[in-house]
């Protein structure tokens, strides 16, 4: 090992210790590190995979030695040693880097014929820097928990991300998914997604989703390490790096979450503004001349511009270093890039943006910054000066699982309270926590009967976080046992998300993928999923579990009129894949419905409730709320009933009162609960049979909404009462009675079908 | 009248001139101006009242002379004597009249036991300014043309509005309107409503579409302005004012849309903020903290603190006459208040934001205000001195259609052309230049057909102006004979909207209401609409004809994957009330859709189109498109097809193919194509009938989206082909036939239903 004198200070600051990978001595303060054992268990996530145990590296299991050595890098203060590089051999070698990641992605931009060469080739310095010289990861163990995070929240500049993973030595990017880029079942799809790739934090591409992500993953371990963290065992203790670009900037949703990050303080998330000035139309002079940085002190946040993106490495070591010292404010470090860089041609310019380059500007940049190389290729020094990260982020991993262990000695409760957060495991009976209800219980709006369940599962579920965008007492979403989540509150649990329905969502898709245990809800009028649904179905696409609890789900909020009354939105969301669209009726299926939201942690849950109080109903389950659809009342006899009426939500009062007409005037009459048609649809045949028989085609569904989408319930020979039109401003029950939304209806309807 | 010396000054330079309407001379710029005739036509909106027709206000025509005293206001400058009051007696009436405005607000929401009395008494003061000394509108013709635009963004605080109405003398709010506020069928619903309520422009209360709104009607100002007016007649020329609050500036969409008006340098748009400190969940203080100031500095905004917005009118008038006077910037009046200002125990409370001070605080509030009326009393010296707004609007509006004549003399056809965007009348037969295919032309995207049709309409639909979010060369939407709309181009119609879908959305309703025969089109990939759907509900529920083009609709845009693969997209547009889904599949079709989406002025559009390239049909037309649903092929008799195939869009195509393979083998098969279900669901049961006739439940339908709602049109013994999952990353080929979207597929399921 060479000593630090030929880096530049900053370099030897910034360095990210590898030292101990490299055989440097262990640090004095290594007295405070007890030696882990092998068979300590690593809590990474669900799909951990031990260090220790991971074949593809070939590696023998570690020393005791070499474990020693490795957990050097524990030392609080990091600034360190780096491996052997002169300063000239070390800046040639970065720049060889730096240019195989530009080529690997103008390379597989090419073979695909189809993807964003511009943005790696200008953003591939600070990918490198963050990649190799500043983040802490173990790429044989994506999800090691206390990883830092990275979001490519300008995600079409994936191969990007993907050429850094693959360098890095993530088994998910090797070098045949380099070259299956954009393909059929390739692990390198067209923009970054975390279902299909280890390595990958969240889904992005939709703009401004992944800043607002990592605002969310910031978030996570401000409030994790508040909850957690011991004077002396800082167990939770990483950054949240992102990179943005002009489009996330332009974007609505990135100046909601970041007002918040400045508001909350988050200073160990440190954004890279892409500053290249060229978006899909051209040069951002046509609709971007705002100042960005302005804006970004106006939101608080600490603002460092680099001037020289392209080959500035001291200078975006030096912001980094500079945003890592202000630990009171996020940090956003504006580096002004070239998009495209190296292509003669086409640098700068929107051709470069989202287009392969084409084989003759592909020669003529391999001929600018002198690549003599073919496609593809990586060479030999620079991959074996990235080869430490296979052996760096293992000791990083077992120098923090160690330091778990001894966490664990210490703290056995909150250790076992973070152990069911980084590995998503609910404690054992929890959802007896949540509460029951007869149909003596009084009468209760569903958003009430929600905080009722919220605040039961708040005292077993240890992940569960959230909050409304700026409407707590409407939604009925406080947590009454604890505070608010702010600044110098977070280890609290309720969030205020301010009237930022979009940020609020994407900020739970964060806070969701951080952490397996961590269970997000939020919640604003149901009318308002209007503001966060791009959001939302990222949440769907991205398996992102968040609760979405929103209230006052019809025209039975009344006055307020349409403009907050929803009508398409229900059917919105039973048309939206692996999105769970939840209307409970009463107390049971609200308790059955949050039953169904925890559970489903790679499932988002959309609750509809009511603003106005409704009765328990006789029948209503938990379990039957599981099923989606069930029977909650009948008089009939072998599964052939007269009529069968379908309500959901606050309208199967309705349907019970009609029924108990029908059944007065001597007719076979069932009433079901379609409280979730995508649960209902999963059910055998069987049982659907035993709800809907396909026999009975006298139907009538009752809900205050569009009927569009009932027909396949209902069948054409039965009638779908609902409302295929705007709401209107008056007390619900007149807006009720008016829109025919009423047991008279549901009579009427019966008696013709029947 | 009484001389300006009691006045103050930035009172006198402000006060608007009613001097004409109260007897001042004329002024001695008058030569400039003619006398209009009195059959001179009014140019007013599709709901025009001639001003010299209306008979509520019982008036005598205009003799030649009060016409000619109330030309007078023509004058440039407007600075003028306002009418007789010394400044003390003044300031009492004007405090009495702004109480006025209180009590109305917190009157009618005590009737109600509903909304939100906070916003209006603390906004009063504003409120009162605007609409008693600044702003030019003719209350008896709420759609004058040239009228002063107010927009209240923060629309839950819609009893100021309906007091300000109410006061100045439109028919659409008379007492008994205050009275029946937040009742069923009333003009006074619980958020603004441009079509329930003349004298409100737009449609609010989701917040941040208002200031969305509000930079659309400036940016039409300004772009008719540069195209129409002349050194010696400036026709078009009023400002556009708008009320916003904390929750405003919270969402999103505020900054996307303020970031434009800053970019447009849009100089004669005052937007005030009402800071004051409270939203829903309390103080700001727990979710806003950002420096608003700040930020609409760096977004290029002129910046001015009324530091006492209860009571500093003068305050509040300086700081108008300063946002007038800096023509080259938006301004940002941020207005410091107290919500719920008069209320001894409520004001500035959260309690005071959105529920009736309670009969109890009423009465303090009544005492503490000095208050002694009955409910919903205007003291007579306060109608009094609002009564000459009747007169003074009639004269603005006479004066204008003088100068109108005057402009009509001059410039014909200038004149011609602004007649046909402010009536709404499309020329005759421009239809016509829609462009029409046979199967022998060659196949192209829709998308790029969608733009032969823009550029075709450009030429004779002289309201037609819009763009892209930044996605212009892939949604195919620029007009080649125009340039781009920008600061100092803004004669020009191409909208560069920058990443800022739902700012483009609602500023295009914004466009939309300014004038009937402005129709704006605004463009991104179909799969965004998820952050534009805000907007767009409020084009359809405000009946705002804005044209969406939305490209990329399908799977079909191939290696992008599942973040950009619209599936349930058109599902969702279907079940909203009021807009209108096509999803053209050739070049007929495609113009077929502009059609319907040029005449329907009152229901937005969305045309869905498609990245790749399609052939053009046999039997595809226009007119077929105007009916929704129509059959291009069959070779059946007695409407009695074996089966009918059924395809929209892309897919349509493939249905046609699969037909021919059937009819090779003996099939008698029709091919149905569903361009819009709306439209279709117009059509008489006859029409209907010969489409898709009862008879026939042998059905099968193939889109590339969602089966959601398809059981409605094949019914259960149909079969819908279709993708009920997210998309993939691959190229658009594969994935179709991954997906089963495939001609063989169709084959198998009619050979299965029929």
């Amino acid at each position: 090992m060479a000593s630090t004198s030929s880096l530049t200070l900053s370099q030897a600051i910034l360095a990210r210790s590898t030292s101990a990978a490299h055989g440097a001595s262990p640090s004095p303060s290594s007295d405070r590190l007890s030696i882990p054992s092998l068979s300590l268990p690593t809590f990474s996530g669900l799909k951990s995979s031990s260090p220790t145990s991971v074949p593809s590296a070939g590696r023998a299991p570690a020393s005791a030695h070499a474990r020693r050595r490795r957990l050097a890098v524990a030392r609080p203060v990091r600034a360190a040693a780096v491996e052997t590089l002169g300063s000239a051999t070390e800046t040639a070698l970065i720049e060889k880097s730096v240019n195989t990641i530009r080529f690997l992605a103008i390379d597989a931009v090419e073979k695909a014929n189809s993807g964003h060469p511009g943005l790696p080739m200008g953003c591939a310095p600070m990918g490198h820097i963050l990649y190799d010289e500043v983040m802490r990861y173990n790429p044989k163990n994506p999800y090691w928990f206390n990883r830092d995070r990275f979001v490519l929240s300008a995600g079409h500049g994936c191969m990007l991300q993907y050429a850094l993973l693959h360098l890095a030595g993530y088994d998910s990017v090797k070098e045949e998914d380099l070259k299956s880029f954009r393909q059929w079942e390739s692990k390198t799809p067209g923009h970054p997604e975390n279902f299909e790739t280890p390595g990958v934090e969240v889904t992005t591409g939709p703009l401004g989703q992944g800043i607002a992500n990592a605002v969310g993953l910031a978030l996570a371990e401000k409030h994790l390490a508040a909850r957690f963290n011991k004077p002396d065992n800082e167990i939770i203790d990483h950054y949240t790096y992102a990179i943005l670009g002009d489009g996330c900037q332009m974007e609505g949703i990135a100046n909601e979450v970041c007002s918040l990050a400045g508001h909350w303080g988050l200073g160990k998330l440190i954004a890279f503004y892409d500053d290249n000035h060229i978006s899909i139309d051209g040069d951002t002079e046509i609709a971007f001349t705002e100042s960005v940085e302005k804006r970004f002190e106006g939101l608080g946040w600490h603002v460092i511009w680099v001037k020289n993106g392209n080959t500035g490495y001291d200078e975006i070591r030096a912001a980094i270093k500079e945003a890592k010292a202000v630990k009171d404010k996020p940090t956003l470090i504006k580096v002004t890039t070239t998009i495209g860089y190296g292509s003669p041609n086409k640098a700068n310019s929107y051709s470069v943006h989202g287009s392969a380059l084409g084989a003759k500007e592909v020669d003529a940049t391999r001929k600018n910054l002198g690549w003599p190389y073919e496609p593809f290729h990586v060479p030999e020094d620079v991959k074996k000066h990235w080869s430490r990260h296979v052996r760096g982020g293992a000791a990083f991993e077992a120098e923090w699982n160690a330091k778990f262990a001894e966490y664990e000695k210490k703290y056995k409760d909150e250790a076992a309270e973070l152990k069911s957060i980084i590995k998503g495991e609910l404690p054992a009976g929890w959802e007896k926590a949540l509460p029951t209800y007869t149909p003596e219980s009084p009468a209760d709006a569903t958003r009430n009967l929600s905080q009722q369940c919220l605040n039961a599962l708040a005292k077993v579920v240890p992940g569960l976080l959230g909050g409304s965008a700026d409407l707590a007492s409407s939604n009925m979403t406080l947590l009454k046992m604890f505070g608010d989540f702010q600044k110098d509150t977070p280890e609290e649990r309720n969030v205020r998300f301010g009237v930022r329905e979009h940020g609020m969502g994407a900020i739970c898709n964060g806070i969701a993928l951080h952490s397996p245990g961590l269970i997000p809800y939020c919640a604003t009028f149901f009318v308002f999923t209007d503001y966060m649904r791009a959001a939302m179905r990222i949440s769907a696409l991205s398996e992102a579990g968040v609760i979405y609890v929103m209230t006052h789900d019809s025209i039975g909020l009344g006055e307020d009129g349409p403009t907050h009354q929803p009508i398409e939105h229900l059917a919105s969301f039973r048309a939206m894949p692996n999105i769970l669209m939840l209307r409970p009726a009463d107390g049971n299926e609200t308790a059955g419905a949050y039953k169904v939201a925890v559970l489903n942690r790679k499932r988002p849950s959309v609750l509809a409730l009511s603003r106005q109080k409704l009765p328990n109903l006789p029948g209503t389950s938990i379990e039957g709320v599981e099923k989606g659809g069930y029977v909650i009342s009948d008089n009939s006899s072998g599964n052939k009933p007269d009529v069968i009426l379908i309500g959901t939500g606050s309208e199967l009062e309705i349907a019970a009162k009609a029924a108990d007409e029908l059944r007065k005037a001597g007719k076979a009459v069932r009433v079901v609960s379609l409280v979730s048609w995508e649960l209902f649809e999963y059910q055998s045949p069987e049982y659907k049979e035993s709800v809907l028989p396909s026999a009975v085609s006298a139907r009538v569904s009752i809900e205050a909404g569009t009927t569009f989408g009932w027909e396949k319930i209902v069948g054409s020979k039965g009638k779908a009462i609902g409302i295929d039109r705007f709401g209107a401003s008056a007390p619900a029950g007149k807006i009720y009675k008016e829109f025919g939304i009423t047991a008279e209806a549901v009579i009427a309807a019966a008696k013709q079908v029947s």
